[in-house]
C-alpha cells in the first residue's frame, strides 16, 4: 500500500486547472460509502469559506467526498468568495451523483485575490469525468503550494483479527502552526467506525501531531484535517484494547504526515525533534516544546550547526504562564547531556553539540523535573532560504 | 542635551576590559546622590544571577549605581555564576565607595558561560579610576552586543514651571520580545519622585514601549530597565497634571529607545508600526498588534516590499484567545486601505500598497471595531541577515 485509493472503495486524482500559473492545482478525493467523515479545522478567526462550508456538512451528514485547489485559498474574499464555494460544491455534487452537502471544499495559497471560479469550474468537468480514479498520488501532488515532495502515509495494525490499513496525504510548508499545525491532510481509514467516534479520534491524534508542528509559528486560514471511514471491516472498538490500537494507528499516521511538513518547511535543511519531559501539566509540556521548535534563535543555531544551547534556556523559560524551575532542569542534545539542575554539565559539551547539530534529524531533550507529563513537537532549522521564498511570495 | 551624563549628578563611561574579544565591553552609571531607583525585569524563567541580585538591591534600598557589561550574560552560569555577581557588585562598591547592595549588575551577551572574572575585576580597577565621569556617550556604546548602533533619547518638558528632563541609553537588537522588549535600557530624570511612585511610571512607560516592540518573538534571559531619580527639581505629582505629565515624560522617552531597538533589529532593513484600534480589551489589542509585528510571514513581506496584505488578516486572526469579527475588521497600509467589513477593498490596492511597504518605516493599521482600546507595537522587518547573524553567534 502506498497511498489513499489503495484503501478499498476510496477514490482520487488531481489536474492543472490554471488556477496556478503552472502545475497540478485541483484534486478530488471521493469515497461513495463512506459510513462516516470527521474533521478538524484552523481556529484562526479568518477562516476561509470553505471551512464554513465544510463544518456545515460535518454537521448534517456523511460527507462522500472533498475537492481541493491550491494556488488561492479563497480567504478574506467575502461575499464573492463564499459564493465560489457554493458554486464548486453544487458543480462537483452534480458531476458525482451526490448533493452539495455531500462535497468537503478546501482551498489552499494566497489570501485575499477571488478564485478564477471560471478556470475552476472547467477544470472539474475534466477532473471528475471518471471520479472513480485510483490515483491518490496525483491527488497528493495537486494539493501542494510552496511543498517540495509531496506527502503521503500508509499504516497498518492487526486490531481484533483484523487487518486495518489508514492512507493519507497532506500538505503543508510555511504559515504552519497550531492551531493546527497544517495545512490540509486527507486520512481514509478501512474500519466501520462511526462518526461521532471517529471525530474523537481525529481531534485527539491532531493534538499530538498536527498541532504539535511549527514551520513559522504563523497559523494558515485554511488548515483542515478529514478522516474518512469506510465500511470495510467492523470492529468493535467498545473493547477498550481495540480502540487504543485504533487510536494509535490514527495517531501515528498523522504524526507520520506532520513530520514530513517539518522536514518539508520552508527552505528546512534539517528536522528539528524537542521532547519536554515531566511537566507539571500536559498543556505546560506543549507549550514549551512548541516554544523551542518556534524559536527563530533556536532555528538558526540548528540551521548553523552552532552549539550555542543557551537559547535552548531561553526559549525553555520564556513562557511566563508555564512552570519551571531553573535549579531542577535538564538539557540533552541526542544523548549528550549539557545542563543539569541548573548548572552547565561536564566540560566541553560544545563540541558534542556540534556533532550533534550536523545531523539531519536533530533530537533535543528537556527534562522538568516537576510532573509526570511528556509532550513531542517538530519543526525545522530557519535559513536564508525561508526568507528568500517569503519575501515574494507572489 | 544629548546623553545621561548631562543629567546633573549623573556620571558614566565605558572601557574594553577584554570580556568581548574586541570592543568596549563594560560600563557603568553613578548617580551617588540619587533619591530612588526604579526596574522592571525579564519574565524568563532564567534569569541572570545579575537580575536577583538587582531585584533585591533595589527592594532593600536605594541603587546608586549599575555595572555593565556586555559579551557575556552570566545566565545559566549555577553556583560559579552566583558567585561572580558578588564579586562583581563588591569590587565595584569599594570603588565607587557605597555598599554592594547599592550597586545594581546586568550583563547581556551569550548564555551559558562562565563570566572571565578576572578580567572583570581588573576591568572595574582602570573604569572606576574616576568614577565621576561624564562620558555617557561611551558607556551607550559599551552595553552592545550585535547592535549596529548605540541608542540614546533625551526628553524634556516644563512641569509645574520646571524644566524637567529624561536621558536614556538602551541596547538590544536580537533576543527581543516581551516581557521584556527590550535587554537592557537605563534612564535618570532630574525630578525627585519617590521610589513607590518612580516604580509604578517605568513599569507603565515599559508596558507601552519595550514590552511592545519584537524582534525575534524570543524573550532575553537578561531584560532589565532601571530609571534613577535626582534630587535636582521637586515637583508634586500628587497633583494629576503633573503626574500625567512626567508619566507621558518617561514613556515617550521608553518609545524612542524601543523604536531604535526595532529599527536596530538584526538583519533589519524597516521599522514596522502597528496600530491596532478599538479592540474589545487593552490586552487584545496588545496580542494582535504583538502578533502582527512577530509574524515571520509578515515580516518577510515587509521585507520584499510584497505587497500580500492576506498575512496581515492571517495575524489579526491567528490567536484564538482573542475576539475578533472578520466581518468588521478595516486594515490599511499608511492611508490606503485594503480590507473592509470582510471584503477586500477597492481595485488594485496591491500596487499602492508595494508603494507604502517601499517606505524605511512603514505603518499598518488595523480598526477592529468592537471596542474602545488601541495599542502600538514596533518591529521590524526579517532579512537574510538576521539569518547570517544567527547561524554562528559565537
Amino acid at each position: 500500500m502506498e497511498t489513499i485509493t489503495d484503501i478499498k472503495g476510496v477514490y482520487a486524482s488531481g489536474i492543472a486547472s490554471g488556477i496556478k500559473k503552472q502545475g497540478k492545482d485541483l484534486a478530488y478525493i471521493f469515497v461513495p460509502d463512506a459510513i462516516a467523515c470527521a474533521g478538524v479545522f484552523t481556529r484562526n478567526a479568518f477562516r476561509g469559506a470553505c471551512l464554513e462550508h465544510t463544518r456545515s456538512c460535518l454537521e448534517h451528514g456523511t460527507v462522500k467526498a472533498v475537492i481541493i485547489n491550491s494556488g488561492n485559498s479563497n480567504v478574506a474574499t467575502g461575499e464573492a468568495g463564499r459564493a465560489n464555494v457554493v458554486r464548486t460544491a453544487t458543480k462537483a455534487a452534480r458531476l458525482l451523483g451526490v448533493t452539495a452537502e455531500q462535497v468537503a471544499i478546501a482551498s489552499t495559497g494566497i489570501i485575499g485575490v477571488q478564485l478564477p471560479i471560471e478556470r475552476l469550474e472547467a477544470g472539474l468537468e475534466t477532473l471528475l469525468d471518471n471520479p472513480r480514479k485510483q490515483e491518490g498520488t496525483i491527488a497528493a501532488e495537486a494539493i501542494m503550494t510552496t511543498d517540495l515532495t509531496s506527502k503521503q502515509t500508509v499504516r497498518s495494525a492487526t486490531i481484533a483479527g483484523q487487518e486495518i490499513h489508514i492512507a493519507g496525504m497532506a500538505k503543508g510548508s510555511g504559515m504552519v502552526a497550531p492551531n493546527m499545525g497544517t495545512m490540509l491532510a486527507y486520512f481514509a481509514i478501512n474500519a466501520a467506525i462511526p462518526q461521532k467516534l471517529l471525530q474523537t479520534m481525529l481531534a485527539e491524534a491532531c493534538d499530538c501531531s498536527f498541532n504539535m508542528v511549527s514551520v513559522d509559528t504563523d497559523t494558515s486560514t485554511s488548515d483542515m484535517a478529514l478522516l474518512f471511514a469506510t465500511p470495510e471491516k467492523e470492529i468493535d472498538l467498545s473493547v477498550s484494547e481495540n480502540y487504543r490500537a485504533a487510536q494509535k494507528l490514527i495517531t501515528e499516521a498523522c504524526i507520520d504526515l506532520a513530520k514530513m511538513i517539518a522536514r518539508d518547511g520552508e527552505g528546512a535543511e534539517k528536522l528539528l525533534e524537542v521532547c519536554v519531559e515531566n511537566a507539571a501539566s500536559l498543556s505546560d509540556a506543549r507549550r514549551i516544546a512548541l516554544n523551542i521548535v518556534g524559536s527563530p534563535l533556536v532555528k538558526t543555531a540548528v540551521h548553523g550547526g552552532d552549539p550555542n544551547w543557551g537559547r535552548v534556556i531561553m526559549a525553555v523559560g520564556k513562557d511566563p504562564g508555564v512552570e519551571v524551575d531553573p535549579g531542577q532542569v535538564d538539557l540533552f542534545f541526542g544523548s549528550q547531556q549539557v545542563f543539569k539542575n541548573g548548572e552547565p554539565f561536564g566540560d566541553a559539551p560544545r563540541e558534542r553539540v556540534a556533532k550533534e547539530l550536523k545531523a539531519e534529524h536533530v533530537f533535543i531533550r528537556v527534562d522538568l523535573h516537576l510532573g509526570s507529563h511528556t509532550a513531542r513537537a517538530w519543526g525545522c532549522d530557519l535559513s536564508k532560504r525561508y526568507v528568500e521564498i517569503n519575501v515574494d511570495y507572489n
